[in-house]
């Protein structure tokens, strides 16, 4: 089944979608695109058949796919120069979401005089871009985590201070999102897990976020439902393409929703991932319970409500909590963050870094680099009941 | 608390907001606006108080009020000249859902070769619109009810057929609004009522469309949550400035999420109020629960969950509808159409009229003309059970 949105972008959802890449092109003005990805995808059969649908519409294209897990400055660059050396029109970003934000980062870079970094999100930074050298972009999620495809930002890594910085543009938000679930269907299931959990947790944290903005709010309470029924199903059979579907489609609510604001598991995780270079969703899978608990006198009125959605048998805080660490582990993600070999020797300045990351201001509960220490502490050690 | 939003467009919310209206047309790149407003509304401190504002920025303006309830074609023309010939760049929304829908199209109208009625909503009618001929629009929305204010869609009346005819461009969006729960304020209860039911009506039937729009759903279901809490409070204390803005925030959001579609209270209502010249709120205010029972088999499972999200001792749809009759009862709604004057003499007319309404197509469950007459009559003679 087949359908359209237009908001908060134009939205082609559907099995099989991906067949109308070449129409997409063609009503965004694209007719030289680079096809951007990361260098696993461009291994699989799934990004062979892109190019085929590609090549059979006689749409001119060239692939750049030098693209890490945690994209860097040298990433977007190189993909910037392939770019403007082949006189593209336009961008095709396909992936996860680090395809997804570098692929955003070179579009929005194609046409800009000044240095990446003169573009991070602080103050109106983004005001000092010229529009017209953004190039347009398609975007077509292949995970359902990051929700970048409906986002007007990209993360990248900044090698030489080993921090995530976050570059936001209006219009990098991808003028059209091809959502088709059966480009998933061949995520193995930790990757399922891990970025199903990522997006359960941007809604979260957007729910939870203080500010006041109802419509986001119904978007990840409802995000955050589908998460739950659908997430096991898809991570149980991962072919099943109705839960895929489902997931993919909260995923990119989830990112909507965040535009409230994100917390504290991302505020640690963001340092976590440029530190040990660890997947994101994992961190904040492990993350998000201890965040919860030390969140809990800000934002029991909620949790109750939440746990009303999900049908639990408790309410509040701590019955969302007890829900997670099952979902958790039906999911086999691991309780600490020294499992999977992060231990607490940099505390303080994981805190330190945390406190200064872009989620932090909104966080459910007001937190100082004294409460991002101990929450990282807490997750390295396990130890739920101390904060 | 002031707060700005970026989707479904940029939406400037705060108490006393309206001071920023200069700012909003610097931003939007308006010089000269065209100050539309209904005849109602014309004569009321509340607009002189708007003026005031934009004469104190030295912002070179017209006004034009010859709007009415459920606006004509000619409030439209009349409109358009009186844009051109003052060589205005913009267009202010100020009012209702009759001032606002009327002014976006003028706004819409005010650079098109062609006549009102090819723009109808009908297949790709829209793709006809000159762009460039589009005025931008700031909307300032002064009833919580029709959500015009974020929607690509007038409702104008066709005087020669008798109906309600939609038109629709996707630049019909105003590009800025100012959400000012202030200028609710001295909103009467009777229109705080009606305006609010509507605004709970669209929320409801996009909930029970039967597409698929998660986040138009996640919309729509607070929606529902937040009328449920604030539309009493507001219809007993027009003063209560939070839940005055509430519910304008939440008649914005009923109608983001109608984009997925609306239902037989509307198919009817649009009918009822070209013939009757009735108010639409109202209309759909005494519709609703009639509609909802003869929806019933379609939207159990849905009206299951809603009961659950607004914490009714009992569950379904008898339980949501029994509900609304309390509401309707607190808010001095009459149960029947024959209570404002309306019999069924016309019901065959009606049910086809309703039949071929846009709305009818997205209703709950599929409808006949003779399932609408059928319906139509029920609200009339207040017979809730026949169906
Ligand atoms: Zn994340
Ligand atoms: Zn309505």
């Amino acid at each position: 089944m087949n359908t359209n949105w237009n908001f908060p972008t134009t939205i082609w959802f559907g099995a099989g979608r991906i067949i109308d890449l070449p129409l997409s092109c063609q009503k965004s003005g694209i007719k030289k695109p680079l096809l951007v990805t990361d260098n696993g995808l461009v291994k699989l059969d799934v990004f062979e058949e892109v190019k085929r649908i590609l090549r059979e519409a006689n749409i001119d294209f060239t692939t750049y796919s030098s693209v890490q897990g945690n994209p860097t400055e040298a990433n977007v660059l190189k993909g910037v120069l392939h770019y403007n050396k082949n006189r593209h029109d336009g961008v095709i970003a396909f992936g996860g979401g680090s395809a997804l934000d570098a692929a955003k980062a070179i579009a929005f870079m194609s046409g800009q005089s000044r240095s990446l970094w003169d573009f991070e999100d602080v103050g109106d930074n983004w005001a000092r871009a010229e529009i017209d050298g953004i190039a347009p972009i398609i975007a077509i999620p292949t995970t359902a985590g990051t929700g970048s495809e409906v986002g007007r930002a990209s993360v990248i890594l900044d090698k030489r201070s080993q921090t995530k910085k976050i570059i936001f543009h209006p219009k990098m938000l991808p003028g059209t999102v091809i959502v088709d679930p059966e480009l998933t269907l061949g995520l193995p299931p930790h990757i399922t897990a891990w970025t199903g959990v990522d997006a359960m947790v941007h809604a979260i944290e957007a729910y939870i976020a203080p500010g006041y903005h109802p419509m986001a709010e119904g978007i990840a309470i409802e995000a955050i439902r589908i998460i739950s029924k659908y997430l096991p199903k898809a991570f149980n059979n991962g072919t099943d393409v109705q839960a895929r579907g489902q997931m993919l489609v909260a995923a990119s609510m989830g990112a909507t929703a965040f535009q409230k604001g994100l917390g504290s598991v991302h505020s640690i995780a963001h340092q976590l991932g440029a530190i040990y270079n660890k997947e994101h969703g994992l961190l904040n899978a492990i993350l998000l319970p201890y965040a919860l608990k030390q969140n809990q006198s800000a934002i029991e009125e909620k949790m109750v409500y939440l746990s009303k959605v999900l049908e639990l048998k408790k309410q509040g805080t701590d019955a969302i909590i007890e829900y997670i660490l099952q979902l958790r582990k039906e999911l086999n993600i691991p309780h600490t963050l020294k499992e999977i070999g992060i231990n607490d020797d940099e505390a303080e300045r994981i805190g330190k870094m945390a406190f200064k990351d872009p989620s932090t201001p909104s966080n459910a509960k007001p937190l100082n680099e004294d409460d991002l220490e101990k929450l990282f502490k807490a997750a390295v050690n396990g130890e739920l009941n101390i904060l």
